[in-house]
This record gives structure tokens, C-alpha cells and sequence, in this order.
């Protein structure tokens, strides 16, 4: 139509027709009452609160271009902010992109980058309603941020556990971490885990489904199951106390660390990049389906031990290796 | 506290501690409902739909560090995207903030940055609740984004204007523009239009107020007058015929151009950067205080014409200056 092949750079189209080329036919649900094209958008919600998070990933820091394909990257970077929307206990709404790109990118890269995060976003009912692209003469840089609908649950913060409190956990933990063992060893399966790196699937629904039945804590895990756990307590003024024994270590962590000679429990306590969900309930409260128990809640200041034993990350290597 | 000397590079501490430092302080009002500091903030709305817009800059591009002190910088991209948010009749609430900034930059050029941004959200009664640093090997780039409260209004689209609207200004226009000339120049003064340039002073208010009374379109001017206004004549499926003799050529303007034998109207016509807003208004209705009429709506298609003659930005300078 205007004469633009898509394998040609960046640089030879105006912001508007990127945006336009980019975000063609991604038409929004019903909710979407302005979407794409406006001075912003207006998006529909169910009450007078709103859910808002911002995450930014850097070229080489963040994601690879040699690492991963450009949709991987749209669903990672979605996936990493639509989590965080979750672990509120709300339900993701919506997504705006704004993305720095080199002059000499092809358009198809960008194009497929948005496939990769509105894909992402349709998993959970949510849609992409704005955007903002400009040039850069550095790496890439991809800022998202989500907006949710608490849909009149009360927001689940971090700083809610209490002591009695059983603590759970809701989805895939370890696989990425995992799989990035294995792609650095030079390997590229099990594929399961090499896939978990590149696209995580988060425990979407496990959120406002906590949210629901009372729970009194939740994060999301991006940085490592014991790192992140530390924010709750150390929010919460507790202590976390997880049991090795709870901990999931699922068939291809076990297979994978047994070729490897390695204790699996420490990509599980260590890894981030899996998103999953980490909640605490009342004692008296059923945990919804997908989590499991992993610890409870005791009194302390801000501390997470496994086993009894205060757990660093350094430590935690030998203790767990010479357990294992 | 933690030992930190705020000239020390940013290099030298994490996220989570840059987070806190450069936003030690900025507390939210009251319908920041949670902050900083959890996966997500939560903020309280009047109704239940949200304005969201998002805007990136990027250093050597939308701004230099040699140009402008960090708090400048912070007020333009915050008053880039609360314009938006005015521009479609809403009051802003909350900003996000995401910031990649080089490892050898100073801690307090981040805190400066951010404290620009937070008092420039306070002119308007919004917040900074969320946000992500992260670092780069590239220049700053900084990505924004502005909710907004409708109240109970109707949103003011770019789509709305019908033929017989009154087509209305808000707020300075050409000023940005002209204290760019001064300082490519090599000139620093009239210090107001410098100023202009380093610190918009957006019609925050009259956005709203447009809203309330009826306007039937709106756009902010962040890339020109005509360009912008253009937008709007495209998207309603009309001309837009604007008149010289309506246009605003304010005293420091019109006293530089005389400095420098130019036509101030092309700064007016063609300059961005003030966020001033354009409405239109139907034939009926009383624009609110500060909006003054430049010119009407009439059939057309997508054109805007300048004293009846298509405008085009090449041939606008000879035009005006012809005439001028």
C-alpha cells in the first residue's frame, strides 16, 4: 500500500506508519473503548481502581537478539509485566509499548517483537491499546507497562503475611533457570527447559484466584524464588520457612541436574525468570488449585530459611550440593 | 544511610536501592491507594475507566545532558505525557517511570531527573507510583507513562470535529520553537523563550475544561501546529481552516523576530514542543477562559488550510515570509 518492504530498516519510516505497520489488525476487546492512534487511550474497567506496573529491558542485558527471536522477546517482556499485574491479584486489561529501535533494525523485527507481546497479552484477555517508537543509535530498549482491574478484590501486597500463614507456591519454578545452565553448557535440551527461558508461562489465573480466597501475601518470582520470597518477609516484618522437602522439583529439573551432576532444589531456590507466584494464606483458608505448600510463616525479621537454616545465595550452594 | 556518596556513579548500587533513593520523599496523595514498592501500584480513580499514554525520549535524540540540567529534562518528558492525558478531557493522576541510564552517570543526575518529573506531576495533582531502572551501555533513555482520570466525562477524540466547529487554541504556541532559533543561534536570551524550550508550561487545566463544555475534538501540539491540527482534520474527515489574523504572536515572539528580520508566524505555525491544546467547539458553544478561536471547521478532507491556501510546512516559510 505505501510501498514499504518489510525487510528495509526502521529508519526509512516515520513514527506513525511504524506504529501503524506494527500494531495492524491488532483490533482490541470490548473494553477497549480508544485504543491505538489518540492522544492515549481509554480503557474500560470494572471499578474506580486501576493496577499499574512498568518494566524495562535493555538489548544485552535483558535479551540477546543471537539468544532469542524477536517474538520470544515480545512474550518475555509481556509476560514479566503482565505477572506483575497478577501478583496484585488483579486481572491484566492492558498494555502499552514503547520501544527504542537501531536505525538499521528491519521492520519485520519490530513487527514480530508486537506479534510476540500481544500474543502474550491475548493468553490472559488483555490487549495492546498504545504505543511509542523512536530511534536509537544504541541497543535496543523495550519499556512495557500493564494496567489491571482489581475487579473488586483487594489488592494483595507483599507486606500482608502473618505468622501462622501457610506459604504456596503456583507454577514452573527452576525451569529457566535451567534452561539457561543448559544453553551456557552448550546444550540446547531438554527443549522444555531451553523453551521455559525464552518464553516463561506464568500462573496467570493463580493471581486473582489467591486474591479471592483471602491470601494475605503474593509476588511473583523474576529474580529467584529465595530473593524474592526475602521482600515478602522483609515487608512483612517475618520470617519465611520453607521446607526443602515441599519444594517441586519437577521430572526434567531432576533428569537434567542428575545428567549434570547437580543438585536440582538450587535452580528451584535460586532461579528467577519463571514468574511464578509465591502467596501466603491464613491457615484456615484452601490454597486454590495450582499451589502448593511450601513453608510457612514464623516469627523473625525479614529472614527466609529453608530447612531451618538461614539461606543465602552463595551458601545455599554447598548446602544444598552436599545434601543433594 | 548506606554509605552511598550521591556523586558516585550509578554503577556502584542495585535497583532496588536506586529506586528508593531517587524516590525517598514522594509521597502520594491520597487516591494513591499502593506506591512504590510492591509489583505494582494501585491507584483510585472516580470512575471505572482509565487514560493511559506512553511516551519514550531518547538521549542525543529528544534531549542532550549539555542542553538541559536533569530537572528540565524531567519536567518535558513528564509534561510530554500529562499533555496527553489533558488532551482527551482527563485529569492526570499517576505517572510510571522507566529510566536506563549508563553505568558512569551520577546518582544524583537520576534523583535530579526524577525530582523534575515528580514536580511537574504536582502542578497537575498527579503522583509518580511506579518504576524501574535499569542500566545500559547506550545513552538515557527515559519511558513515561501517564494515567488519567476521565470524571465522568466523555473522552475528546482527534475524531469529533464537524464541519461549523469553532477551532480554538489553549496555552503558549511557538515559544519552544523560538527559543530553539535563539539558542542555535548562539544567543541565551530572551531567557523566556529559552525556558520555554527547557520547561513547557502545558494549559493543563484547559483540557478538561474542554472536555466538560463539549468539545467535539482535541489534540496537545508536540510536533507543530499545522502537523498536529492536521491529525485532527485526517481523523474527522474534514478541512481545518485556520487564520492568520487569529493567531497568537506574543510579545517575546514577535520582539525576536524583529531581532532577527524573520516571520514569527512559522514558529507558531510550525513549532511543537509547548503542548499547547486545540479544540473544537461546536458553533454554540462558549470555549472555556483561555481558549481562543483561530479559525473553523469546513468540508473537506483532511487538509489544513492557512488564510485559504493549503498549508505545507516547505512552503508555509516562503508563504509567511512573503507576507509577514
Amino acid at each position: 500500500m505505501d510501498g514499504i518492504d518489510d525487510n528495509n530498516p526502521v529508519a526509512g519510516i516515520g513514527e506513525f506508519a511504524l506504529i501503524d505497520r506494527i500494531t495492524a489488525g491488532l483490533a482490541g476487546p470490548g473494553f477497549v473503548e480508544v485504543g491505538l492512534g489518540d492522544d492515549a487511550a481509554v480503557v474500560g474497567l470494572t471499578g474506580p481502581r486501576v493496577v499499574v506496573t512498568t518494566d524495562m529491558l535493555v538489548e544485552g542485558r535483558h535479551f540477546r537478539r543471537s539468544w532469542s527471536g524477536p517474538e520470544d522477546i515480545g512474550h518475555r517482556a509481556a509476560a514479566a509485566n503482565l505477572a506483575d499485574v497478577v501478583a496484585m491479584g488483579a486481572d491484566p486489561r492492558a498494555l502499552v509499548v514503547a520501544v527504542a529501535l537501531p536505525s538499521q533494525i528491519e521492520i519485520s523485527w519490530a513487527q514480530h517483537l508486537l506479534v510476540g507481546i500481544a500474543d502474550e497479552c491475548r493468553t490472559v484477555g488483555a490487549a495492546v491499546v498504545g504505543g511509542d517508537t523512536t530511534e536509537t543509535d544504541g541497543g535496543i530498549v523495550i519499556s512495557i507497562t500493564a494496567l489491571g482491574d482489581l475487579a473488586g478484590r483487594k489488592p494483595v501486597l507483599r507486606s500482608g503475611a502473618r505468622v501462622g500463614d501457610v506459604v504456596a507456591l503456583a507454577g514452573r519454578q527452576g525451569w529457566a533457570s535451567a534452561g539457561l545452565t543448559v544453553l551456557s553448557r552448550g546444550f540446547r535440551s531438554p527443549r522444555v527447559l531451553v523453551d521455559a527461558l525464552r518464553r516463561p508461562d506464568p500462573p496467570y489465573t493463580s493471581g486473582p484466584e489467591a486474591a479471592s480466597v483471602g491470601a494475605t501475601s503474593m509476588i511473583d518470582v523474576s529474580d529467584g524464588l529465595v530473593a524474592d520470597v526475602r521482600h515478602v518477609a522483609a515487608a512483612s516484618g517475618v520470617t519465611v520457612a520453607l521446607a526443602s522437602s515441599l519444594l517441586p522439583v519437577d521430572a526434567p529439573l531432576k533428569d537434567t541436574a542428575t545428567a549434570f551432576s547437580t543438585n536440582p532444589l538450587v535452580w528451584v531456590l535460586t532461579g528467577g525468570d519463571d514468574h511464578s507466584l509465591v502467596a501466603t494464606f491464613p491457615p484456615d483458608v484452601e490454597p486454590p488449585v495450582g499451589f502448593r505448600r511450601i513453608g510457612e510463616v514464623v516469627a523473625g525479621d525479614g529472614q527466609v530459611t529453608v530447612d531451618g537454616e538461614p539461606f543465602t545465595e552463595l551458601g545455599g550452594w554447598q548446602h544444598f550440593g552436599s545434601s543433594g
